[in-house]
């Protein structure tokens, strides 16, 4: 799947035809959602970003995979990277149908080694990988440049993030902690890094908003989404339309 | 209670005596405890702070009013109130034994107007009430004077902080966000306020830490919650010896 995306990508920039093409579809799919709607996805999307991305090892209890997927929309980041080595992630149904829907989330597993394939598409998309671990780490979340293109790893309720998590990230990377209680539950760790590292982002010149054409891509897919099963039948139409 | 802490911190300044037989139980009691949990009181409370603070309104579901107490005590804010007007705050008991036995918890469940009740308690300590509110707010967390001496208020899973609680607070505060989620898990919010504060708090030359009476009394309260059972006749030991 991330391969496409590339390729069309390029595609994308070599054909201005096809992006304006894909404007027009935008431009007429958003004609049947509500106009509130439509504005609120011309206002989010200016909002996202994928200069940080959130990658999310085994994650077991749904009220905390809710929360996580929450968060991430809450605070702008695009895409999410589930992996599922031993537990299959699990979110509550409202929150597939609300926070899920308008994130890019993609799943790893189908592989025996499902880490080692997240991690290496992200290295060739350009991220910094960073796992989270309460114990022995390289920096602080503070301390963190967060001008790096970063994937934060958080690892399963229990135990953490998994042995090739730890050995295989560039990084490791803490919240200081001052209590008794050696580690935050996982869905706060998750606010915690990305209301800080979004918030330093967003009062910095670092480019992090998406370019045109991933907003176009990303609006497509979040009026596609709403539109449910009608959207097929539009789009047929709005072929036909094209081709006359 | 309130009452009694202060009238108490006073006699304590005026009768040093006093002071020091409390810093001789406290060390008489510490003897019983591991080497190792000794160093930990003395260190942790070193990181507690007063400055800021935490009130939970009908915070019903256990996971959460959970992750609330924990982040509390990860980020070393030692008091906690919470108001049961309408459901019963019950964390896991694996919390309850852990992170809460090293928090200072106040519930107000008795009266009609419970949260007024908290506020009015709050106030006499002279803090100022910050209600958190996804929506209509007077500030943002990250411009929010942190200077301050400030109760944080957070309200119920589903409607957030009641009518009164909004109507008689100092100043409501939201943590911006830039989703299609109208609002974060609630204990989500608790500790993106509690990180974010403490942090500028410890960066800050606000007199955030507790005082040396204060200090000795959470020292006392700690090692008296370690020992169990045993505290009461260790402490009868104690005065016996004192006597004599």
């Amino acid at each position: 799947m991330p391969r496409f995306v590339c390729r069309s990508a390029e595609i994308m920039r070599t054909m201005p035809d096809l992006h304006s093409e894909r404007e027009r579809l935008f431009e007429y799919l958003a004609q049947f959602v509500t106009e509130r709607r439509r504005h609120l996805f011309e206002d989010r999307v200016q909002h996202r970003t994928r200069h940080v991305t959130v990658v999310l090892e085994d994650i077991y209890q749904s009220h905390n995979a809710s929360a996580c997927l929450r968060s991430c929309d809450c605070f702008g980041v695009q895409d999410v990277h589930i992996i599922e080595n031993r537990y299959t992630f699990s979110p509550n149904r409202d929150i597939v149908l609300g926070a899920m829907q308008w994130l890019t989330v993609t799943k790893y597993n189908q592989r025996e080694h499902n880490t080692r394939e997240c991690y290496q598409v992200l290295r060739d998309r350009g991220y910094r990988i960073v796992a989270t671990s309460p114990h022995a780490a390289d920096c602080t979340l503070e301390q963190y440049d967060f001008r790096q293109k970063t994937a934060l790893v958080f690892g399963t309720e229990l135990e953490g993030i998994s042995e090739v998590a730890r050995r295989e990230a560039d990084e490791i990377l803490c919240i200081p902690l001052y209590g008794f209680t050696e580690s935050l539950n996982i869905s706060v760790a998750v606010a915690v890094c990305l209301h800080h590292l979004t918030w330093k982002l967003r009062n910095s010149d670092v480019p992090w908003p998406l370019s045109d054409e991933e907003k176009l891509t990303i609006k497509l897919d979040w009026v596609r989404r709403s539109l449910g099963k009608r959207r097929e039948a539009l789009e047929r139409q709005f072929f036909e339309q094209q081709r006359r």
